[in-house]
């Protein structure tokens, strides 16, 4: 019987990766886990203790409106107004089923089958893969070192000139990189889809999560005919509570709105409002402790002179990109050099091939999520993996 | 800024009217709420217990492996054996974010851009709704009183002559109407597509929903090629939650794991690890007896002799699907009446057009889901503003 064409797109390699680990566990070996994006501390304790509240407390924990409930959506307008001083109506926030729903959502709102998305690579694999699945044709970016690993207005408008483009994902900070667009980056991108009439979607889910000193800059502050799409997952550690949401323009309200009542009726009730308390000052102070943990498991690895070749500047998120082709030794590339180096050391880490398919046999991204202990206790094993290679 | 076409797609007229019942409420009116597919009673005890634990207990709510986790998997498989003594492997149980995220899921794994797919009319306009967006083409089966509002093999047939189908939607108990496929029916369907290399998706979100003594006919015990769509929403009432499953054939596995790794990565951990509980003696009880209340509203109602038209045999679910037309009286179709018995009595019913574009504008349907003393309320005032329209 058919089966679509389109379902044959990828799935991450990282999901190889960790069947592996569960196979390993099963055999009662321990492994350091540097390969998924998942913060380990959980959900702020705010936050649990109002799940379990309204576990019991007789909540309605029906169907809530197709954007949510009213008060986390001002909740989320309020944060806007107090981390980027931004005035959001909160009739222009949609609770979405994680960002992973709000892109799915953001991408049959604004792109056609046949239209062309940009992306940039290396890329956090699912936008390409969702579009494709959305018979949409994505448009590779290819950024480089020379680029701090983001897009352009140069790279977009050479793009734009082989064919329009309809629209652009960009991610500050990105996965898998975590290179930050500063101001005048996301100002001038901005600009440039404005005059070309390319629909901007910005991903900020790691905004908050960052060692520069911004938070990340929110393409509202230059575009408000941008998606904007965030999530309680990284900076809270909600990774499975599959919350997120989405600043719509004026002209997207209507049409998500009828695409989520088909698609989703509404995000999960009882995380909605426990979500409410993510934003009280407690929630906020420890998604801070998480990201100075993330910031020393940053310095350990990058002061470990692991011998590597270039590696993305981690201005935020969890993760660092490195070239590992001065440390290659027998391996043809980066996913036997896992594979390799899960084998002998327990250590998971992700080869660069789920985020680049052109680029990504030389390279491997590290996840800090796991905290500056485990982070130092991987390089001692990865100089014992590599010491073993020469 | 270009949106997109395929976001063009209805809306429901029940939202209109859950907008209307809002400014009513907020204004201090109490509106009998006989519109929606909610039922009231709340998720059973167990389930909410079980949450509260998880909110807390330390339990990790990280994201969970794509297709859930393995003690939901191994209880959905059980309830299989139990309720319809089929064996099926939790290898093949997908949980998903409510059965919303099934049907996407299942529709991207089954059809390309530009297939036929046929749904009966009238139908649950998600199905078209969600189809359309992702670049099917629909076909609608128009079934009528002499098919009981279900589709035949002769209509497929038929449909597939003018040119092949890639896949057929069912749904037994229906929504709007509650008919039910009996063990031949679903039998016949059953062949016609494994003949015809038809992709059966069978809904069989309101199993256990039923006044027939049957709890549904499962679409697996005919055609084990068929995708079977259900949810933890209508039976065990908990709507809000957005969980839902589907079993899989042998030749989807794959091309969903890619899907929703992508799309979703997985469904809310808090609603899965809670959901087990759903398998207890206790929630079953409890949902048992929100059933007798349903079947004590639709005794309430058909008794009620309203003067109306052909009523669909409401053999299952929550609803009641009339044709209104002997009672029309001034009103030009359904949609202006509803607002009449809205306005005049402060009951809120949904215009048969969310569900038949073509012969809606005479039908009405009723949910039963408030429960019996709510539904004998509504009798009487729709008896009062019948009378004044006479």
């Amino acid at each position: 019987m058919k089966i679509s064409r389109r379902s044959g797109i990828h799935a991450f390699e990282v999901m190889t990766i960790q069947q592996k680990v569960a196979t390993m566990q099963a055999a009662g070996q321990e492994v350091l886990l540097l390969s998924v994006g998942e913060p380990c501390q959980g959900a702020p304790r705010p936050v649990r203790e109002r799940l379990a509240r309204v576990a019991t407390d007789g909540t309605d924990l029906g169907y809530t409106p197709g954007f949510g409930i009213a008060p986390l959506r001002a909740a989320i307008a309020r944060h806007y107004a107090d981390w980027y001083g931004l005035d959001v109506d909160p009739a222009r926030v949609c609770v979405t089923v994680g960002s992973s729903g709000a892109f799915l959502l953001a991408f049959l709102a604004c792109f056609d089958v046949g239209d062309r998305v940009a992306v940039g690579r290396p890329t956090y694999p699912a936008y390409a893969n969702d579009l494709r699945a959305l018979g949409c044709e994505v448009v590779e970016l290819d950024c480089g070192p020379a680029e701090r690993f983001q897009p352009t207005p140069e790279l977009l408008a050479a793009a734009h000139a082989e064919a329009p483009l309809a629209g652009v994902v960009l991610a500050s900070p990105a996965n898998p990189t975590g290179t930050m667009l500063d101001a005048g980056q996301m100002a001038a991108l901005a600009a440039w889809c404005r005059e070309h009439d390319v629909r901007l979607i910005s991903d900020e889910i790691y905004h908050g999560i960052s060692f520069t000193g911004s938070r990340g800059e929110c393409a509202w502050t230059y575009d408000p005919s941008a998606v904007v799409v965030s999530s309680f997952s990284k900076y809270w550690s909600m990774t499975g509570w599959r919350l997120g949401w989405m600043l719509l323009p004026e002209d997207l309200v209507d049409p998500v709105d009828r695409l989520t009542g088909n698609l989703f009726l509404c995000a999960p009730t009882p995380a909605q409002w426990a979500a409410v308390e993510a934003f009280t000052p407690e929630a906020y102070a420890a998604a801070d402790r998480a990201v100075a943990d993330f910031a020393a498991a940053r310095e350990v690895l990058l002061e470990a002179d692991l011998g590597w070749g270039t590696v993305a500047p981690p201005d935020g998120a969890f993760y660092v990109y490195a070239d590992i082709s001065p440390v290659l030794g027998r391996y043809a590339g980066s996913r036997e050099w896992c594979a390799a180096l899960l084998e002998d050391q327990q250590i998971a880490v992700t080869p660069g091939l789920d985020f680049d398919a052109v680029h990504g046999d030389r390279t491997v991204r590290l996840s800090l999520s796991a905290g500056a202990a485990a982070v130092a206790e991987a390089v001692r094993r990865i100089r014992t993996f590599q010491a073993g290679l020469s």
